[in-house]
């Protein structure tokens, strides 16, 4: 019988972390103060605790996975490795079409990989509270599993209009015994003055972080802290389990070469868990095409500039060195509500400074199109997010047909969407539209970056 | 690391399953026509087609899976086999409690493991067009699946309540492929007929399996067939892949012996999937405890006769000798919809009857109680069928506590509630309470089964 899929056993965990820091040509520019002076660890302390601190700011290539969070992660890890062999008839491409499948963890999609690790670090740290926001859910309900595993308490700060019309996201987190507000929310500062002035607003995720923030630096007691579930260099480091897994499957289906890796990009953290174990093989010289893929209506790697800019809305973050379409951004309001962010993670957006990755931005109707040809070929229903990276891959291995080439290639299947088939029922009735983003809206959004300070950006450029 | 699960190969899948029928030690009562006379495999004929009917009267004990339905399987087959280390931990009980993950199936349950198959005997047999009922959507949703993996089409009559109220479910049978009607429907005399009388019917699943038999019978091309998520022998015997596949894995646990065997039961097909292969063993003189577990709104396996009744609530189906609450009987509401079912598949009444298996009854705030427990400790979020199971898992293992003995515990974890979440809602929100079914409503719903030819009981009765 032909393989389906590549398994490995608990005890095929890998035991580190890989850290793209301690690789890139270019060390990776540090996130700067209202003061434009670098922020030090100390600085961060009453946001996180200070063992994720470390590390954030780590050069270390390799970072030991502690044994009590490889065995939390074995309730999903490793996941498999699957060939996509109806897909690669269906296209009569000569490609090899690989795929993690991130859907199998509880709350499906790749984001425990993350939570996990950060709730016990926390634990470790002797915080007893996590707080967070969440645009649809998918992070805030990854959280209150990894907090119900390790015995923290959870409180996510829902946007407002998701809490009311996406319940199912809100009741996981319940079911794991987390607490979601709908934000903006009479638990902070920021929501009480945000409802006293409008007391209708939608909210939005820029008021969500604000009030998660708020709720974790204000606690008296110095046992609440703040969790991100993208972005970051520590939350990128945890993925990186997905590619180091990737790359062990692959031997065993006996790939000696990888010739395109593909994921879909929002904050960056689902690609670079994928991506930056075969990124670290390509600085050491193999040849290999590795494209993050945004929306064409949020294209951050694509058309924004790299600058210095917040992660939040509100400005209330630390300014990072990172590709953004302006704090203030606000997308147009697509179902893969996980791609719709502003800015991208640095580490991924000096990747791309570097050439050492490839951006492609994709409208939504052929995402949704790939997703059904999925579907009805691979079996599984994809998240919309994940659409985006399915899409890349149809165009990928049909190129390969037209060259006639037996390409290898990889991609990060994020997460199921049987909690999003509303996106589905949308796009099968035909309401769903394509959005490019005019590129006077980008230079209006983009704006506010001229007054911030600038990165760097001389690169060694050799890719 | 200590092991939390145990995974298979694709090459490790079964290559045959197991059919009780043939170790039975009283032979199955056949089913029965109108006439009182047995039913023979030509007069099946119209709605299955025959390589189907042939596994339907089978004795034989092994009976090969086709390589091409092995490739099938092996999208979401072999599942893992868990080891329930931290549900363990927190009852502190010395039980080793193991289970299957069916929820890894793109649905997301174990139907598929019968969808796959009977969809592509179909498709050998020369078929184009499947047609089903559902009730919450679950089988609907498994058949359009497996439906658009051989290329089929796939008509679902979906009780219209539930049409309605539970979207999801729908939307995953259109993002297959499948065509899902509201039923009552235009698309049948019966369905007309009601729909004149009733416009404004929240429709049945009696009223649905009548449409989707109607459909399947009265296509003049002969090229549409009928088929069934549980009850009939060729759909547990594709079940029992979950078994065999958790006795090699047993094995490679250390396991030498299994002392308890747990699924839910409704029309009793996810638990002959596991219990089998179990209960060939306690024929061949293994003591083992096995438990269908059900609901006591709808005590099929605890308090119902065993008798000769209808499967559907018209009474269009042959005779089977099982036991029935009466083919008239509506259970509450709950929403385990899966185990609101009259009857219970006849080689399962059989194994009650001979005494080779323990039916409990448990009531729904338990089964929730033990679900959020569960969600706690284990992670994953249960379907309210499972539910039931875990809560007699839970029960076992405190027993097992209680008696300081080593038991190994396992069990069929059917399904996700990832799209059940509003059960756990209206649990949390206290609006959910128990029901036990009144012996005046038994004795009332079973007397039609006076009316009905009586099977016979004599049994061996020696376990």
């Amino acid at each position: 019988m032909e393989r389906t899929k590549i398994v490995l056993d608990d005890n095929e965990l890998p035991r580190q972390w890989y850290n793209l820091a301690a690789d890139l040509p270019t060390p990776l520019q540090p996130p700067l103060g209202p003061d434009g002076q670098p922020v030090g660890p100390e600085q961060l302390a009453p946001v996180f605790p200070m063992n994720l601190i470390e590390q954030e700011v780590s050069t270390e290539r390799w970072i030991d996975i502690p044994e009590e969070v490889l065995s939390l992660l074995s309730i999903w890890r490793p996941s498999p490795l699957y060939r996509a062999r109806r897909l690669e008839q269906a296209l009569g491409t000569p490609a090899r079409i690989y795929y993690k499948n991130e859907g199998v963890s509880p709350p499906g999609s790749h984001k425990p990989n993350t939570a996990v690790p950060q709730a016990w670090y926390n634990k470790q740290f002797g915080i007893e509270r996590l707080t967070t926001e969440t645009g649809a859910g998918q992070w805030g309900s990854a959280l209150s599993f990894a907090c119900s595993l390790v015995g923290l308490e959870c409180k996510v700060f829902m946007v407002r209009i998701s809490f009311d019309q996406k319940p199912y996201r809100r009741l996981m987190m319940e079911a794991w015994g987390g607490t979601c507000f709908p934000s903006p929310s009479e638990q902070t500062k920021t929501g009480q003055a945000i409802l006293a002035a409008t007391p209708d607003t939608p909210g939005s995720l820029g008021i969500a972080i604000s009030e998660a923030v708020e709720a974790a630096v204000s606690d008296s007691t110095g046992k609440t802290r703040y969790s991100l579930g993208s972005v970051l260099n520590h939350v990128l480091l945890h993925q990186t389990v997905i590619g180091l897994e990737a790359k062990k499957q692959l031997e065993k289906a006996g790939e000696k070469k990888v010739d395109v890796v593909i994921g879909c990009a929002g904050g960056g953290s689902n690609f670079a868990g994928l991506a930056f174990p075969f990124i670290c093989d390509k600085i050491n010289g193999a040849e290999i095409e590795i494209y993050p893929v945004e929306p064409t209506s949020c294209p951050t790697l694509t058309r924004a500039p790299f600058a210095y800019d917040h992660g939040d809305v509100a400005g209330m973050t630390p300014l990072l060195a990172m590709h953004s379409l302006g704090h203030a951004f606000v997308p147009e309001p697509i179902h893969a509500g996980g791609l719709r962010y502003h800015g991208m993670a640095p580490l991924v957006s000096a990747a791309a400074v570097e050439g050492l990755i490839t951006p492609r931005a994709y409208p939504q109707l052929k995402c949704y199109e790939a997703a059904v040809k999925w579907a009805r070929t691979e079996g599984f229903i994809s998240a919309p997010e994940t659409a985006h990276a399915i899409a890349a891959v149809i165009d990928e291995a049909e190129k390969a047909k037209q060259e006639g080439k037996e390409k290898v290639i990889v991609f990060n299947w994020s997460g199921h969407g049987l909690v999003d088939l509303a996106a589905y029922d949308a796009y099968f009735q035909g309401k769903l539209v394509d959005h490019e983003l005019a590129q006077e809206e980008l230079e209006k959004s983009t704006a506010v970056l001229d007054n911030l300070p600038k990165p760097s950006t001389a690169k060694t450029g050799k890719w």
